[in-house]
């Protein structure tokens, strides 16, 4: 690609090289696209994104310093200013879209989710959909409707709300029902438009618990889906989860993966990492491979990460996504051999095996009463106590790790 | 009443004295049973339990200490001992709960809510609903049905269920998709049963995020109502808000109480508070006032807090009971000199005055389209940015307390 | 002051009006600076300072939103813009300040304390005094140096060292006792050359754990404390509390004044607050009145805090203030009714009482010997368990609230 | 032994079968005794020790549930029971460790550290050396006169103060500088004794910042330093770590690790691990191998480990221990590796190149002054910005693992 050769005259591509020693770090040592595990092939499996606005344009400042990244591909400013007018905004972004498009067509490269930015903005301080001033929520919606537009226009297979600033800095200024029901209309809206220009795209909501506002009504997977269902719109939205914003909710790192997952709600995931020990979102590339097995599920994985601001090699933006993916991969090879020799799961599925005949098939089924449930204790009397084994499950994890 | 002269002999019955000084504190100085607020009494506003096991009955002991406090009341053990069988723990509860029913009409004292313990027995250690092994399920199930049968003949006002054990310690052994859907049908077994005894008492579901369990399926109220929708439930079960496990979730003290009512699911709340550097359960007595004012809201008040293991004055569980009843009183009598002197209010329905007109009435009830609301934008464009004035709303709450 | 007739034509002075309704906002309701209270007058008791940078020149930007805050005397950039060179920087300190001096000898307005800032510039993204390239020390070397000398100049009472990049983001590529060492080294310095110039100021370290870095050498006021002992600096250093910071550390809010009080080691304060459900600084006028009766001592207060960045009007900046001033004219009152009454203090003196006489004594003086204290107890035996009383405390404290 | 053969009949000797799979958790894979590292046997790298009190008699009892681990060589109830008296204590106190000594010499097996409960009894309710009542402190001071002799009976290397209960529940009834000078005077005499009877140990303070007490003197690492260092008791005590109690006081895993020993200050090491989501101590066994490579420092490792009360196998607590065992053994493989290859070392020094000469080394030896570092930046003007390379860093790392 042309662009490639502008930008990274020093980075060749990245060969996949098993053997290569420790200060090797342009290399994969794991990650190998074209390797077929269990009937799929690698990058089938994991089909990595990169996130062009956090990843690539990040200026590395923070609030308590200046830029410390100076891309020479960022440096016009944004690629698609906003106008005076809105209509002078879509201009704009139609500008751009063309040759994102002609791009896309040349080099093949496919969009995983297209979005909205509704918190950046100053008129969007108070929020977006939930602003408590109906011209800024028109304002939103008509954002929206161009971004869908767009994501048609490209092709993406999804599109992301994610609402930072939908939710409240005070409850006492705050009509938290109105603006729900608001923020749900205004999801409803983007449904029906999306219907009627026929965009095929998957909706998704990433939840994030709080920051930039204290409190965000998309606190965790669980808080997007019960607001889902109360408004009846589970049909149309999954889940994009960021791990570090699961963290941030007091959860552990695989959390909303499991909990999206179980309630049927799993979309994508923005694979990125944070410290447990900070409050706030640092957006590191994930290089725990713990944390890159715990989660494996096929899926997108876009990298909605940013290299530390103290990185400012221009090598270090490729590090870091090496590193990351050849985590992901060892992951990935992890959990396949994990399910390929099947001690772990032979052990789960015999631990409830209760659940497989008698009064638990009943219960699995939900056709078991209290009063047979009784009955069983009244004949068998207590129930023998059985060891959870959780170090056993620990250690086997740990082989394949 | 008989039992207070044998166990209290120093303990006078406690007085409103609005004029005593600090050091005075086996006397009300804010809450004055009688007094008419708005129209209503009271204790009719705050309609507050004692809680016996918990407040009564606790023993100071901690994972790190024995014992501290030591109850003339309680020293014959466990009023209704476990038996051999269920037979006989069941007989056991008979026993007591006869006594309990003539000491409720003689004395006139009601149940606000009654519960089964299903986390600390043994048997429950891999949790009751979501035990791997259905016969612990069976018993946890004996063990509801006899509780429901109880809660009938006591009249009590609502049915808790706190899952202090449903969820997981670690994933690695965990069905979580199969362990909801039995505390699903678990559930759904208990309304059955409920309907079919007649019994017209609330069900209520009390969120905690975590302890014992690393992670509990009722993590807080959106984690519990996302649950209730998703198996159909919701309209048999409303929230028990504890706002010491609110506060564990990393919510602030009101967020659960705010969320339940919002989506018309709040029920009772267990009346306590923790300690915001504190990552465990302390049930200490709610002594700040503006959290009491932030929380008023009508409903059943449960003491589930308890003296400090260091308060082993018999005293200390009177002083505690009176400052926050005190403390809640204040609250009380703050809110309703919000409520009427109107300020606040009118400040936040002034916030969202457009959603009562044009295209915010069309929002409001959900009629309108992005098409729409692009229209509204290309017409009148930017909004104006208007001020959140949070320090403002602060200064004004602090006027009240 | 003719400042204030150009930038706030709106604003008038700020009268004493303790009868004030709860809309009147532009009025102090608690503090009356010239009202003598316990022999001193208020604005002796609490010297409030305002924070030029943070409270008038923040932007209200956050890492998910662009500037809110347009303040007029702001809109040229920065006073005092780094130069390409240091000496053309430090010319353009001196410019500007001999205009603050000017209008410092006008108004009677005095320093708090002066500070460098040694971290938001990108030469500072990996630390200043520790930074892993001593060319970077140098220049934070450089800076400080101009800093005390214009401190000088302006007749500071303190100067504050913030190390907000000391510390660091990875242990991997970090050698922690070097740059431990290199800090006190800087440290040194310091003193060194404010001895040499006669600067009279008290120097003042100011914790943070974290935030920037993931983890900051000044992590509370026991680590710096820890620090400053370790090198021989604490003759020479005292503690700036930020209550924000401390329990961003996971202490309560009063925690770090509490001990560096403890330890001698008190300097002055950061009036402000967050809250504890965020993870992050920010930075918030204090409003809650138990805090700022907890933390009620003499010193200086100075408001590093900044108005949300939704609350645009230029009068948000007047309530804030206000607001806050209030509170703690609140806390104060409060604090001196407890001090006079004596209740409290009475109580926790007899809770000691035993370190006043005969082996207490011994133990108190450090005269006392493990063979006496075992002596004593074959004589007393065990000791008699008494009450905490925690809740009575609490419930006397409410009253003063 | 005896001893095993009675209790542990089905638990052979653990053999060291690198090759062995996944199921089987009854031998090391990679902890292999007596294989030689770096010039030392691993059991010379990592001293492991058992903790007979935690990890052997823990009930798993917790807060909300009764015990469910019941250890045959446990049912008679404690060892050495407190008797009516001191004297009876200590004369149940003489048998138990004059039959544990007989094992000792029989077996070979060591002790690593001797330590009080100062902090299970009631009466340490309040506190033992910081207890507002000296009758108390006198207790806890003849319990110490009585553990530092046994610690010279059976030879222990160190000894270990936990101040569970030194600290405070509610600051209101607090006099916290009296409680840090009787805190020290108590340690001054445990050294006066301990050089009296000579006993050789090494005193060790095991930090942990709150549980059971709201606040603990004993923070972290740095609060313990600064204490000992105020007192001028740093040259008696060293620090015993333990990473579930680092973790609890807001730091990363390793962090009082490194910090204890870039002061010099590091004695021995409490192995376990809790969940960064959890905000209690959990104890777990750690079995986290980036972790465990983390920490690799030689020194005591002693299992202050619980089996989760649901792991009620007998064997459990053999696969608990062997997982945790090869965790670390695994981490110290990776550790000599990272060592022997040298690569990050390298990278570090380079890292720090400028402090070995010019105005660097100055720097470094403490003699230069601000004057000079100015001159330096006025000849050689701004510093580059060098990348920190974290992402390098934690690819190289991995690589490891």
């Amino acid at each position: 690609m042309t662009t490639e050769r502008i930008f990274f005259p020093a980075i060749p591509k990245i060969p996949y090289s098993p053997d290569a020693g420790a200060p090797d770090v342009l290399c994969f040592k794991h990650y190998n696209a074209d390797e077929v595990l269990l009937g799929k092939k690698m990058e089938d499996w994991m089909r990595f994104s990169v996130c062009y606005w956090h990843s690539f344009c990040g200026t590395g400042a923070d609030p308590f310093g200046f830029p410390t990244l100076h891309r020479p591909w960022n440096e016009g400013g944004d690629m698609a200013p906003e106008g005076e007018t809105l209509e002078e905004s879509n201009k704009n972004l139609d500008e751009i879209t063309d040759l994102a498009l002609q791009l896309q067509n040349k080099t093949g490269v496919k969009v995983l989710w297209a979005t909205c930015n509704l918190f950046a903005h100053p008129r969007y301080m108070n929020g977006a959909a939930t602003n408590p001033d109906c011209h800024v929520v028109a304002f939103a919606a008509a954002q929206v409707k161009k971004g869908l537009e767009i994501a048609k226009k490209l092709g993406a297979e999804n599109f992301v709300f994610w609402g930072g600033r939908e939710g409240f800095l005070s409850v006492h200024n705050t009509d938290v029902a109105a603006e729900l029901k608001h923020m749900a209309n205004f999801f409803k809206m983007a449904v029906a438009y999306k219907e009627k220009i026929g965009l095929k795209c998957q909706f998704l909501i990433e939840p994030k618990p709080k920051e930039p506002c204290k409190h965000q009504y998309d606190y965790d997977a669980m808080s997007v889906i019960a607001f889902l269902k109360h408004f009846g719109l589970d049909d149309h939205f999954k889940l994009n989860i960021e791990p570090n914003h699961t963290t941030l909710a007091g959860h552990s790192y695989e959390h909303d993966i499991v909990m999206a997952s179980a309630f049927g709600m799993l979309g994508s995931v923005d694979s990125n990492t944070g410290s447990p020990d900070l409050g706030w979102d640092t957006d590191q590339f994930p290089m725990d491979i713990r944390n890159t097995t715990m989660v494996m599920k096929p899926g997108g994985l876009n990298f909605d990460a940013k290299v530390r601001r103290e990185s400012t090699d221009l090598e270090d933006l490729f590090i870091a996504h090496i590193g990351a993916m050849d985590a992901f991969a060892r992951g990935l090879r992890n959990a396949i051999r994990i399910v390929e020799e099947g001690t772990m799961n032979k052990m789960v599925k015999e631990r409830y095996v209760t659940f497989s005949s008698g009064i638990g098939k009943k219960v699995e089924e939900g056709s078991a009463s209290l009063e047979e449930m009784e009955e069983f204790i009244k004949q068998y009397g207590e129930p023998q106590v059985t060891s959870g084994k959780q170090e056993k499950y620990e250690s086997i994890f740990n082989y394949y790790l």
